[in-house]
Formats: C-alpha cells, structure tokens, sequence
C-alpha cells in the first residue's frame, strides 16, 4: 500500500465524516428527532414544542460544535456523572500525550525513518508506506538513538500526565462520594447466601442475625424475591384488579409490602415500615416461600453499612455474604436472586466462554488478513482477477475494505461480552458495564496482538507465538509492517465510528419507523438510553495503545489519531450533554482500568523497541530503553498503592465525617425514613417505559428498566393513549418533570 | 543406574539412619544433653537432676518411638499450637495418598511397565531403572489405560483426604480462636504510615484520630520507637544506674512507660497506664522525638479492633495503614519502624533479588546433573577416571554424591530467603516464617523443574523451554528419565534430613563446646528454638511434589516416600513434644499454602500424564486425562472459596460472641486493665537469654528475642554466676517456673 492508498482512504473517510456530521446538524434541528438526540435534555425538561418551520433547520451548522467545546467540567459533571468525566479525561490524556508524541515524532523521528536507508526515493505519493517505518532504518545506524530518546520523552510526559490525572480524579471521586450523601446505597448492604432453616423464614433470619451481632447500627431490611414467582402474583392481583376500580389497584400497590413502590407511597411506608411489612406478610402468606437467601439490610449509619459490608460475618464465608448495595437505579434485581454458591461456577464458566469466543474470532481476523494480500486472495477467488485489474479497486480493497469487514465483525463483541457478563451474575449494572469492559478490552488487545503476529501465515507460527523470546523479535519485525492496516482502521474504524455515535443511525431508523411507518403519535422516550462505556473505553483506550506502539515505529499514524482524539472529545461531550441519561454510575471506577491500560500500552512500546532496537543491532540503545521499563512499572506500582484503594473501598474517615454531619444538622431521622422505600423490587412499568426498553436493548443490551413489566401491559397490544387511562399518562408526566 | 546401585544408596541410607537413631536413643538419655533434646519440656518444667550413671543410659531403645507414636493430637497441640499439628497433618496426608499410591501402582502399574515391551530382561539386581518407568511401555500399548485409571484413582483420593483435612483445619482454627480469647493481639491493631505534623506528637495524632473516629471502642495506644535511639537511651540510662543501686535500675525499668516491661511491672502499669505514660513523657521529653510513625491501637472489644484493622481509615490509603496487630511474642518490633511508604519498595526488591538468587543457582544444579552422566565428567576430570574403574565407586558417584552435593548447596537456600523475607518488611515472626516458607517453596519447586527439563543440555534447550506446547512433552520424555535421581534425592536428602533433624548435631555440638570445652557449668538454655516451618513445610511438600509426579512414572519411588513419611510423622511428632518451643503461632495459616501446592502437584502430573500417553500414542487416554484436570483445578476453587476467608480474616460472628462472653462474665474489665502491658518493645534481656538467642540465630536465622540488649551485658564479658546478682538469676528462675 502506497501513500496514495492511504489518501484515498483518508479521502473517502473524511468525506464520510462530513457527510455524517452535516447530517447530523442538520437531523438534531428537527423537532421529530429530539428524542434521538436530546434524550438527556428531555429527561431533564420537556422540549417546548418548536414545531414551527423554518428554512435554518435545513442549513448545516457548526454550533454544537461550538456548545459542545465549550462545556465545563462542570456541566458535564451535572449531566454525565463522574463516569463521564472520567472518561472524557481518558480523551483528554490521550490528545495530550499524542499531540506530544506528534510534536516529537513528526518532525524528528519521521525523516529519520524516511532518509534511514540510502536508497532512491520514488515521488512521495507513490512512496511505499513502508518507508516511513522504523523498519526503512537500516541496521546499526545511530539515528536508533533519536527512537530511543524519543520514547524517554514520550514515556515520561505519559507518567507525568497520568499521575496528575489518577490525582485529579481521586479528588474528584472523593468530592463525589460526599456530594452525594444523600444516596441510600451508602447505608444498605446486600446480604447474600442467608442460611435457610426449617423453623424460621429467611426474613426471620436476617432480622435475628443483624439484631444479634449489630444490633446498634441494624435499622431494616427488604427481602429479595424470586422474580418470576412474585411477578405472577402481581400479574394475578393486576387481574383481579382489572374487576375492580383503579384506585383500589393503586392502594395495593402502595401496601404490596415487597417494596416501597412508587413516590405516593413514601410516606405510608416510611412512617412504620415494620408493622407494615408484618401486615403484608399476613396478606401474602405464599409471599415467605418465594422469598429469595438474598436481603437488603438498612443501617442507621454509612460507617456501620461500611463496616457491615467489608467483615467476614459468619465463621462460614459461604453464608451471610454481604457487600455494599449498589445505588437504587443501580441493583440488577435479576441477579440478585441467583443463589451466592454458584457464583464462582458462572464466573469460570464465563470466563472459559469469553476465551473460546476470543479463540473463534480468529477466523474473520485471519480473513481480513487475506484481504491485505492480494495475491492469494487471487488465488482462492480467481473471478476477483477482472475487478482487481483496475487500479482504484486495488485501493480500495486494500485501504479500505479489510478495516470494514473488521469492524462490521467487532460489532457483535459488545453485545456478546455484556451477555456473558449478564451471566457471571453482577449484583449492579454498571458492574456488569464494568466486566464487559473489561471482555471487551482483553478480546480487542488479544486480538490487534494476534494480528500482529499473525501476518498471513497464522497456523504455522501459533507454534512459536508463545515463546517470550521469539516474541519480542517477532513483535519488533512485524509490528512496523502492520501500520498500514492499523492506519486504516484509524480512519475506518475510529471516525466513520465516531460519525455513526453523533448519528445514532440505529436510533434514528426506529425513530422514523414509529412515528412514519407505524404513525404513533407520542413521543418515544429515548430517556433511559445510558452511556454504552463497555463499548467505548475499550475503543479509545485500543487507539491509544495502538498510538503508544505506532508512535516510533510509524509516526504517520499520529495526525490521523490526533483527528480522531479531537474529534472523539467533541462527539463524546456532546452525546454526554444531549443524549444519555445518566440514571446510575459508578463513581469513577473505570479509571484503574485505563491507568493499567495505558500503562500497559506503554510497557508493550518499550518492549517492542528493544526487539526493533535489537533487531537493528543498536545493542545499547536497547540497554538504555530497560530502565525505561522499570521505571514505568515501578511508576504504576506507587499508583496502585497511593490511589487505588480508593476506587476499590470507602474510606471510613469520609464516611464517619458525613454522618457526623448529618447527625448534627439532624437530617438523619429524614434519612431513615426514606431508607425502607428507597430500593423497589417491582415497579409498576407504564407503556412508556417498556418502549424505551426495547430500543435500549437494541442500543447496547443494557436492559435498565426493571425485567418485570405487568401481563396487561404486554407490548403486543395497541396502547392508544386515551382509553388507556389509570397509570401510564400521570406517571409519564410526573417522570418528566423530575 | 541399575537396581544394584540403587540398593547401594539405599543401604548405606539406612545404615545411616540406623546408626543416627541409635544415636539419638542414647545421647537423648545423657542428662548433659537435655537442653539440646528436651529444649520444650525445660521450657514447661525444670527437669530434675537425672544425673546419676546407670548402664541403661548406653543402650539403644525405641522408647521414644513409642511415646512419639502414641502421642494424641491434643498433646501436640498443646505442646506445639495449632501450626504443629497443620505441619503434622500434612505429613499424615502424604503418607495417606501414598499409601493409597503404592497398593494402586506397585501391583498393578509396576508389573506393566517392567513388561511393557516385549524385550529380555537381565537378571533383575543387574536391570536398569528405566526398565520400572513407563518410558518402557511400548507405543500404543492398551496397557497405558491402567495407568490413566491409576491416576483417576489417585486424584480422586487425593481430593478427598484433601477435602477433609482443610474442613478439620479449618473447624480447628475457628476453634482455636475461641481457645486464644484471652490474646491481646484481637484487641490491638497495628497503626503504621501516621502523618507527621509540626504542631503535635506522633502519639498525640493517634489519639486525636482514635478519639474523634473510634470514640466508643479506643481504650489507649502505645508507640513504636526507633530501636536504635530508644536503645541507646537505655543503655545511658543502665550505664548511669550501674553508679547507683540495683533496686533504683530496677523501678527505672518498671516506669520507663515505653512497655509494659517484664511480669513483675504489670500491676503498676495497668492501674493507671495513661498517667503513669504521661508521667514519663515528663521524664523523658526527648523520647517523643523517636517515635515512629506506628502505634499499637487497644480497643474495648476483639470486633472494634477487627473492623479498624479493615477498614480503609483515611481518604490517603497511604496513610493511617491499619493491620491486625501479631501476638505480643510474633510482633517483629523491629520492622515496625520501617516506613510504610518504603514497604512496596522492598517488596519489589527482595522479589527480584529472590528471582535472582533461584536463577544464580543453576549453577549447582548443573553441576549435579554432570555428576550423573560419567562420561562427561571423565572427559572433564580426566584425573576422575582411575577412580571410575572401580564398579563400587560408579554406584556411590552415580547412587549417592548428586544428591549430597544438591543438599549442601540447598542448605543455604533457606537462611538466604529468611533474609530476603526479614528486608520485605513483615510485621510479625511467623508472617516473616511464612513468607520464608513461600520463598524456599518456588525456589524447591523451581529448581526440581528445572533439572526435570535441562537433563545435561541445559543451556540448548532454554529456548524451547518456555513453549507450553513444548513443555508438555519435554516433561513427559525427560520426568520419567529422571526418575533415578529423584529416588537417590528421596533417600539422601529425605531420609539423611530426618536423621539429622532428630540427632541436631549443630546444637549438640554447641552444647558440647560450651559445656567441655567452655567449661560452663549453667545450662545453655535452648529453650528459645522454634520449629523451622520455613525449612520443613517446604520439604514435605517437595517430597509430596516427587511422590505425586513419578507416583505412575516411576512407582519404585514409593516405597522409598512411604518409609520416608512414616519416619518423618515419628521424628517431628517427637521434636515437637520434646525440642521445639512454641511462642507464637499463625493459627494454621501455613494450610492454605500446603493445599495449593498440593493440587499444584496433583495437577502437574496430570498434565505430564497427559504428554505422556499423548506420546506414547494413546490419545484417548490422553483426552480422559483432561476432565481430571478441570475437576482437580474446579475442586481447588470450591475450597478456595469455602474455606479459606476463615484463614485471612477472622470470622465478626465469632469475636462478638467472644466479647460477649467476657462482657456477660465481667473478664472484660481485667483484659482491658492487662492490654497496656502486653506489648513490650525493649526487654530487658538477661544472659541467659542472650545465649539462647546466638543458639537460635545459628539454626534458622530466626532472632525469636529482641535484639536490643542493654550494653552492660554484652557476651564478651563471662558472666560468672556469683558477682552478676541483680536480674539473670532471679529472672532465670521465674521463667523456668513459668
């Protein structure tokens, strides 16, 4: 591939790009669209209605563009959440360090690699890119040390800069922790795997547990039922109901028992929580049976939840488990009721799944990997001999088309991860987001590696693929000739991905569908769409690791990236700030793994250049790049000492100064009343929210709404807003208020 | 090697041990020797003057094969605390396993690889040991089916003794600690990285923090000082005393409020600590200057100082680090004033200088394994090959000299990790012994592994070495191959250890020169000598690695393991009735180690078994060898989360059921008066003890003492019994009586 390839392909990239991003300004100012684009505004506040025609809807501007860079920290705080901060710091690092790299690299480590070998040099657009390589250096040359001061620069400012992040971002976590002390999660525990007996209920159990051994802090608890089991009991009552007035369904709602409910009921239940859960479980008495080894347990304060949270309870760690409960929004009910001892078989078996799904992804790698070489490719489908005669298919198929069906196939990872992530058994969603991303990241890191290593003769080196040795000098000869692939897959993957995020086709397509092809009139609300971090991290922080290990080998790769880092922190803030909603986050707990990654990265660069280094028999500069290494590990060591525990628990000094304050402006009582109604097991879902939910699903598998949505409401039937009256129209006004 | 030189080794090893036992038998009855043999029943009892002649005193008996046989588990644990009889379960498990082994494989693996190939076997004290591997069984032989079922047997075998022995460890530990409630350790924790600041003391930070955050459960603190400085004071403080009279030095020690001091200061300190403690602090202002920024914290309850010790205290995890406080004899005082921030570091260090140091030690193993193919070593030492002519000579070089010369240079592997564990920064003794014991394992481990796979080509083969695919059938051609070696191993090292732990020459030979040559007439206490888990646990379990590996490879290794483990439960039974005193403990904690190990090995053979059928062609065993693996690695996981949490953290259910005892019957209050004094940095240490401890130092490396002795009683000066009046003698006695 030539330089001329690469145009082409940038050319065509580029153009999508403004294509899409007209589009998209041209999309977001029409008021049928709003709900794709502005779903977090509209959870915020009902969109007036701007009807109204106007010729500047039709005319593309760049004043998102505009908004959208300058939004604070600030704002974006107030509407993404910590999480999104924290990623779009990741961004932020990731423009910084490669506009150094770019600064470093283009103008010195580039013509080094260009004039590196004496050789007669073609006109430039018809130049091979391989000649922009490290590999273009020929052997014992001592231009080696540039690459090797290069890296110091490069290797340092990153530490710098990451260690002024990790900093920042444990500030910004701990300021978050106290900012939102209002969070019932801070006094709830998850206890899991209560012991069942004979004499007694689990419910039983768990109150004589917590008033036996915390006895001074235990303030309530909420069973976890078995969602299939109740669900058919509140499908029964909604039945019943049906026979009688809708008042009365309310009111059984409101004393159902099983959880707060809905805000109504805050004040019923709050006011003697206990003696109301009694009553119920004497109106239900097939309720005890189907109550789950699972409880909620509410403490009097967050020190003592802390506490009760991180102590080996019983002298039997496999009962009384209990950690700390995820926010409200956060708790994936679902997973709630699996019983604790078959944890670990799910987190083996899906590990074992994630692997043996990474192993059979080589099949479409290796396939792309032919599309590079053309040759065999003739050589297999000889009917393609006609069409690859003409010089712009040659371009095509090999700038373009192989980064495409990559990407097409990279598609269904997301999706699949978060499934087996579903299935390891999560207590909270965004852990479950955490553990995807995770997958995600490991199958993206294998698989770049593998295409590494791979070059077109994958099955005979697997043999040699494991060898340490082996691997740096494999590493080191074939990494600088894959640039070309990963320079497309820059502009293919990155910013046509970036285009079709500010677009959100998908989103757009069921958007049409609903209100032109199947003519509803009310508003599809997109508000629970959340932030599909699972899909993102992992991309960006893939971008950056190829940046880290392009940056010597072929600086070409660096404008390319900084276009797409320029461009991914102006969609991203934008998308933070129009359209997810952010209904739980994890207070910045994503961060640890982008430090490691980077880290990482980083460590990967360095070991590659001793092979090249090595390779190009520049046997000190290789010497002097271990240091380097050391140094990077010893520099993540002290991250993880100084920062991590952070991200992993609560401290208990912040916690105890937070109740402590409470206690003396006196708004614990408050606290405590509201505790019991804070977590809802069932919510009655209103026809509203079951559409979101099945565009959600659509959007990143990211079922938020509660699984259990009452038989009468069931997706098949027509809702047609006016006969429909009881629930539906008041709740969907009252959320959209809030 | 044939059988012939294998008996040679095997009877000059059982000689050996015959002549060593008998020894024992009779040297353990001169009444000279009772402080080298009955260094645990000196501790418990003064023995009473035996030392009247009687013939019986010079004739062998088996006497204390009996008394060490027919001693119960209670007796042990009593004498030795809970790590003596885990360390002696271990033992019974192996002998166990291998008993189930050798009535498996000798009757019915044996036979088939003798006869495996159809070839004419030589008279069979002539026949080679190759002839009994399964190296001899033909390819493609249906036979290799037994040996897959053998090892299904065995597996199965092994995970269920394994099973039952972590279950009846664990209820042991549980028990044991409701057995240790009166150990000031559950009420302590251990307060290290305490922030500096300029307007208030160490001790006054500490109290401020405990009193604002743990108001309801702090009782007092004590610091840590710098031993170095507080022990120069004292030695000013013993010089000035030395002008005035021993009753004031006396007092002077009792008041100096830096510890508790010895027994007879208790009263007066638990009466009114904090007073006494500010009173000294007037009378030594210039102490305050030395504390390190490490406390030891006394709570009211064994829950408060557990939830202290886990919890994250403050927003900076670098600072006010909480552990779990050892018992007051395990504290290893002098690292308590290490740094915390410098811990990650040394870790760091003293892992790589452990890599190094395995790595260095090729060395001698590749001069053992030169020592077992003759015909290089003549061709090196043509000097050797007069020697060599002599058929007598070939059996000792090749049945005997490889694996005394690995054992003398082995010998210096643990007092090397004991020293790389020491500069890692442990807190307590038996954290040092345990990390010890980690350290000596991989080395142990490493080493064998290495001479499994480098048989003679060692530095051709690196390369290849780290290939799993490789690997696989690397161990499977050479394991068998070495199957010899590790038979001599067995004996020399196995057998020749054991006799040599029973005989202790070293101290016998300290006690010797000290008593004829020295001519001293008190006895050299020995009292002070604890068990060297860090050695032992490690060779147990090294022997156990061998067993498992060459149990189907090589079965005629069995017999040689079962005689050893038999000895080995009769000889440590009675050192740890007789020798070893017990001052601190882990509680078990050394479990969970043995048990990963053990399936270590157990999966290890499995994936040798597994290259073995695969090269001897018998696939389908091979594939059923597979679900073994898993089953053994899922087992393993079962346990891991069964049982161990009960051996990190201590169970909350079970210290508040302690407190509440000791709340109900009214103990709490005396406990609570005793804490203070519990905890003594500077013993005064009388010369008694000093020689026990340069005793100690020679056999493990382990200073069980304080090593901050007052100047005045340095070990050049003899100290004659009659002038030295003020302390040893009387204190000598309190602490026989004790």
């Amino acid at each position: 591939m030539n330089i001329s390839a690469l145009l082409t392909s940038a050319g065509i990239n580029i153009g999508l790009c403004l294509v899409f991003l007209s589009l998209y300004s041209v999309l977001r100012k029409q008021p049928s669209n709003a709900c794709v684009y502005f779903g977090q505004r509209l959870a915020q506040l009902r969109s007036k209605g701007r009807d109204h025609f106007s010729f500047d809807r039709f005319v593309p501007s760049p004043r998102w563009i505009v908004k959208a860079w300058e939004a604070s920290e600030e704002e974006i705080l107030a509407c993404g959440g910590l999480d999104a901060v924290v990623f779009l710091r990741l961004v932020v690092f990731s423009r910084r360090i490669f506009s150094i790299a770019a600064v470093i690299c283009i103008p010195f480590v580039l013509p080094l690699n260009y004039f590196g070998k004496e050789m007669r040099h073609q006109h430039i657009p018809s130049e091979s890119l391989d000649v922009f390589t490290i590999g273009n250096v020929k052997e014992g040359s001592k231009w080696l040390w540039a690459h090797c001061l290069a890296l110091y620069v490069i290797s340092c400012s990153a530490c710098v800069l990451l260690y002024f992040e990790y900093k920042n971002i444990t500030k910004m976590r701990l300021e978050h922790i106290v900012g939102s002390s209002l969070d019932p999660s801070y006094f709830t525990i998850l206890v899991r795997a209560i012991p069942s007996s004979a004499e007694e209920s689990c419910s039983d159990s768990v109150k004589n547990f917590f008033t036996r051994y915390h006895a001074s802090s235990y303030l309530s608890h909420q069973m976890v039922y078995r969602s299939g089991t109740v669900q058919k009991l509140m499908d029964d009552a909604s039945k019943m109901i049906k026979c009688t007035s809708t008042e009365q369904f309310g009111s059984y709602l409101k004393g159902c028992g099983l959880c707060g409910g809905a805000a109504h009921s805050f004040k019923v239940l709050s006011s003697e929580p206990e003696s109301v859960r009694s009553g119920n479980e004497m109106v239900n008495p097939e309720l005890r049976e189907k109550e789950c080894a699972a409880a909620l347990v509410f403490f009097k304060t967050r020190y003592a939840a802390l506490v009760a949270s991180q102590v080996l309870q019983s002298a039997n760690p496999m009962s009384w488990v209990t950690d700390l409960a995820p926010e409200p929004h956060d708790v994936y009910w679902k997973n709630l009721s699996v019983p604790y001892r078959q944890l670990w078989v799910r987190r083996i078996a899906t590990l074992l799944a994630s692997i043996g799904f990474m192993i059979l992804f080589i099949l479409p790698v290796t396939f792309v990997q032919g599309l590079l070489h053309l040759e065999q490719l003739q050589r297999i489908f000889p009917f393609l001999r006609g069409v690859l005669k003409r010089k712009f298919m040659v371009r095509l198929i090999t700038g373009y088309l192989p980064s495409v069906v990559l990407m097409l196939f990279l598609y269904a990872v997301p999706p699949t991860m978060m499934m087996f992530s579903t299935i390891e058994g999560p207590i909270s969603r965004s852990g479950r987001k955490k553990s995807a991303c995770f997958k995600v990241l490991y199958f993206l890191i294998w698989n770049v590696f593998f295409v590494y290593v791979s070059s077109a003769k994958i099955l005979e080196r697997v043999g040699l693929f494991y060898s340490p040795k082996d691997m740096t000098a494999q590493l080191a000869t074939t990494v600088p000739g894959q640039a070309t692939f990963f320079m497309t897959y820059v502009l293919t993957s990155g910013w046509a991905s970036l285009a079709s995020e500010i677009m959100q086709p998908y989103a757009l397509l069921c958007n049409f569908v609903y209100k032109y092809i199947l003519r509803k009139k009310e508003e599809p609300s997109n508000g629970t769409l959340s932030f599909p971090y699972h899909m993102e991290i992992p991309r960006v922080l893939l971008f950056g690791f190829l940046g880290f290990t392009y940056s010597l080998m072929a600086p070409l790769i660096l404008p390319f990236l900084l276009v797409y880092f320029f461009l991914a922190s102006l969609v991203y803030r934008n998308q933070i700030l129009n359209v997810y909603v952010t209904k739980y986050q994890s207070g910045g707990r994503f961060w640890p793994m982008m430090h490691n990654t980077t880290i990482f990265s980083l460590v990967l660069t360095q070991v590659i250049a001793i092979g090249v280094f090595g390779l190009k028999r520049s046997t000190v500069a290789a010497a002097f790049t271990v240091p380097q290494i050391i140094f990077t590990l010893l520099f993540n060591e002290y991250c993880r000492q100084r920062f991590h525990p952070v991200f992993k628990d609560n401290a208990a000094q912040v916690l105890m100064e937070m109740d402590r304050k409470d206690e003396q402006c006196g708004s614990m009582e408050a606290i405590h009343k509201q505790l019991p109604s804070a977590y809802c097991q069932f919510a009655y879902t209103p026809n509203i929210l079951r559409k979101a939910v099945s565009l959600n699903l659509c959007k990143d598998g990211d079922d938020d709404v509660s699984i259990c949505i009452p038989e009468d409401a069931n997706p098949g039937s027509k809702p047609a807003q006016g006969n429909d009256s009881r629930g539906p129209s008041s709740m969907e006004i009252e959320e959209l208020k809030k």
